[in-house]
């Protein structure tokens, strides 16, 4: 076989994997879209057909046969895409056959028996109930660690499942400084900021109706995100989420309340900066490694950037009011300023991470960040954990919960094992203040030209899909530097002082 | 391994091939009521992957032993259920693996060319493009009846794909009797029969609201055949259909005009009887072929029993006459009676078997199952379709196509070889008859006490599954005796002696 058979071989078995991957997106969306109540049995079943070949596929030997083919050759034949492609199948293959058949099956069941406990824990509020669910996860995730990247520090082989390639450090030394600014900055605000007035957002007299939502949050998604229904749905479930099933198919979903429009648009706009992404990958190299999303951090920048450097503008506000006055010409009429203050209004007193602001969501994160690093380098035991978190809660944030339900409990991620997601809601943020901070881009937010916007995130991020194999690189690419907090902390700091009226 | 255990791993890989089917049907579904309309592509991909290994599962060669492992023991160890069971295993497994995968790819593609030359052919209005498609189907399909079924006439052996076990002169005996009374019956009532006025059901100025449409179907289907809405759905498409993707998950669809109420209506009723039969299935033996409904007759029995012989009756009118004419005020205030008359009015003219009424219908599959079984016994040749179509139209119907495209090219169904599915038809409807014949169910009609007709077909139709291997057997058990056309034809000749005021 010629070097290009060997490659064209491989990347059918790997096409094959996106289709099943997509089919099992086809399921999870009706689960949670459609499906009818009480068919979850057999949806169970099916999913579970799926994963397993998937699983068979993902592991066939042949995908080793021929990427040892392939390694042994000289790829010059091959383009970047195609070579970068050979190195990830290589690093996922790898992934999936170093860990024996009995910790699969461990993690999945740990998975199950902690989510239920992790129910139950909450519910009670007793967070030893749930300790011994996290130190077994911990022994676990160190034994698959030293299996598949034995030359890493724990933490670091498990960030890379989420952010690949990069490190504890260089993580820890962003994080502290965007800790360094926002602790006192949220210090300050709580003493001298303004109050903002948030009731032009409610209406619990007349509401909002819900299907007027969807048609307005169908119109901005189009108009904003540039979001195609010829390839793309926008439906409502419990929680929004986004599915890209293939290019062609990228379904978001969003929720809306009755009693407040924001919610609902904000979840809209989110979600379709997510799709955004999965529509706009590279399509020669479809369903392949290297045209699938970099990171889980670059793909909530997608969202993030959407989300607050668009939505939460002035000049969103200032584009979008007469649209949103007509859909709901109850909304008292005032300059676009005062609902741009009320949508950017912040809630200090919130002690749970997924009602938080972006100015306190870094700091929960960053507690999270902090007390997974030392889980894993032994300065930290799992049992002092809602001493710690409560601590660090009221050095940061200035709050303290009072029970630990609302504290170390409040969060599903540790149940099923998942450490190292969380740093990537913030590097997200990161990279999304970073990109929004190029001058065209500010230009083209000011201005509303969003269209540009589309063609310059698919150009310089989305079509290089995992071609630059981690962030720093694709950052350097696009803003000609690597990962830096200075936009992120100068962006919060800037904004908040004009919305609080502090300097 | 004991009998039981080879019996349970047996079993386990056909619920799994179940669970595959039900992962195609949601493909199915979603990509005609929900998908985004560019993502065909990427569907065909993904429905290829599940056929291929959905082939692999069915032509397994460990389903084998286990049956030669089954079949060398005395099976009383087992109950009748699961006897039938294996046999009806050991019959789909023969039927897959006797098939060399070259036939199997010509089946595949001449299916896909002869589609497209079947919509050229017919646009065009000339059979002679489409009768090498045709020729080489009969040949194929010859070859393959000589390996699955080496004993049996070929015609025979296709219809034990839609019709198990029943002949092709069983078939021939009934259609003779029903032709005998519907030819002249249709010649006296066009010559004899009063004007029926269907304008109650037609309303071009005010119209009918699709979406009141929707609610009051929701509401019909819940009611008459207890469609659950807790594991169904219904939704609209192009073209009504039922998937039953698992007991728990049966989903129709239906589609409204908006000029009339009475089609949409009967295209729910329709799939809410496929959809019964679907959910009704025994769940003891979930997937497995005893448990599938019998035959393509069998399934179209359950849906027109409750199109014809609920919908279009009197009573059914009766009692649903307040509830329609709540969600439509504007239909004039008339007696039952006569919307009852007007939606059975039938329609002569019509060249158009999917457009035809009860009682043309049967003569337009006649027509058909005569011309198929002429062209496997040698006795008509392809040639010679136009001038004996045209003929036989004007002999049973007194009306004569001007063409092709409304004469012999009508129909998809040979276009992929689908030879001995129209019979199939005309079986379900004189199934359905003779079990609306049986005295306990004709009073629960006429009281309207629907739940106990789907109580009674549940325990003696659907619950049964395939158990009886035959349709003749299923009827012997539940109304006392094999096919009998005298309960369809009686039932045609006297509701429309009535409805056309004959005698």
């Amino acid at each position: 076989m010629s070097l290009r058979q060997t490659y064209t071989k491989l990347t059918s078995l790997v096409l094959k994997a996106h289709y099943l991957r997509g089919i099992n997106g086809v399921l999870e969306w009706d689960q949670q879209v459609v499906m009818p109540p009480k068919s979850s049995d057999v949806r169970g079943e099916q999913m579970a057909v799926i994963s397993g070949m998937l699983h068979d596929l993902e592991t066939d030997s042949s995908i080793n046969e021929y990427l040892q083919e392939l390694e042994k050759s000289d790829l010059n034949e091959l383009n970047e895409y195609e070579r970068k492609n050979v190195y990830l199948i290589r690093k996922d293959y790898d992934k999936k056959v170093k860990v024996p058949k009995n910790l699969v099956e461990e993690c999945s069941k740990l998975s199950s028996t902690g989510f239920q406990c992790w129910v139950e824990a909450k519910k009670e509020s007793n967070f030893s109930k749930f300790a011994p669910i996290l130190k077994r996860w911990i022994e676990l995730r160190k034994e698959i660690a030293a299996l598949v990247h034995p030359k890493l520090p724990v933490y670091d082989a498990l960030l890379d499942d989420y952010e690949p390639e990069l490190t504890t450090d260089q993580i820890q030394s962003v994080f502290d400084e965007v800790k360094k600014v926002l602790v006192p900055l949220i210090a300050e605000i709580r003493k001298n900021g303004r109050a903002v007035d948030c009731s032009i957002l409610k209406d619990t007299v007349t509401g909002f109706d819900v299907k007027k939502q969807e048609e307005l949050n169908k119109r901005v998604a189009t108009e904003v995100a540039q979001f195609s229904f010829d390839t793309g749905r926008l439906d409502v479930s419990a929680h929004p989420f986004t599915i890209g099933i293939s290019t062609t198919d990228v379904r978001i979903t969003s929720r809306f309340r009755n009693d407040e429009f924001l919610q609902g648009l904000a979840g809209t706009i989110h979600e379709s900066g997510h799709a955004l992404y999965e529509a706009q990958l590279n399509p020669d190299h479809l369903g392949q490694p290297v045209s699938q999303p970099l990171s889980m951090g670059f793909h909530e920048s997608q969202s993030l950037f959407w989300e607050r450097h668009v939505l939460l503008s002035k000049s969103f506000w200032e584009k979008q009011w007469n649209n949103i006055r007509s859909t709901f010409p109850h909304i008292r009429d005032s300059p676009p300023e005062e609902i741009y203050q009320a949508a950017n209004a912040l809630d200090f007193d919130n002690l749970i991470r997924v009602e938080a602001d972006e100015v306190t969501y870094p700091l929960h994160i960053i507690l999270r960040f902090e007390i997974e690093k030392g889980l894993f380098d032994g300065s930290i035991n799992v049992d002092d954990l809602p001493t710690i978190w409560n601590q660090k809660m009221k050095d940061y944030l200035g709050i303290e919960p009072t029970n630990d339900s609302t504290g170390v409990l409040q969060d599903v991620h540790w149940s099923s094992g998942a450490f190292g997601y969380f740093p990537t809601y913030t590097l997200g943020a990161m990279y999304a203040a970073q990109l929004a901070s190029l001058p065209q881009i500010d230009e083209w937010i000011k201005k509303a030209e969003y269209g540009e916007i589309c063609k310059w995130l698919g150009e310089n991020v989305h079509k290089k899909g995992s071609v630059t194999l981690n962030a720093n690189k694709l950052l350097e690419e696009a803003t000609g530097e690597k990962l830096n907090a200075s936009h992120f902390v100068k962006y919060l700091t800037e904004k908040y002082n004009d919305v609080y009226k502090l300097k």
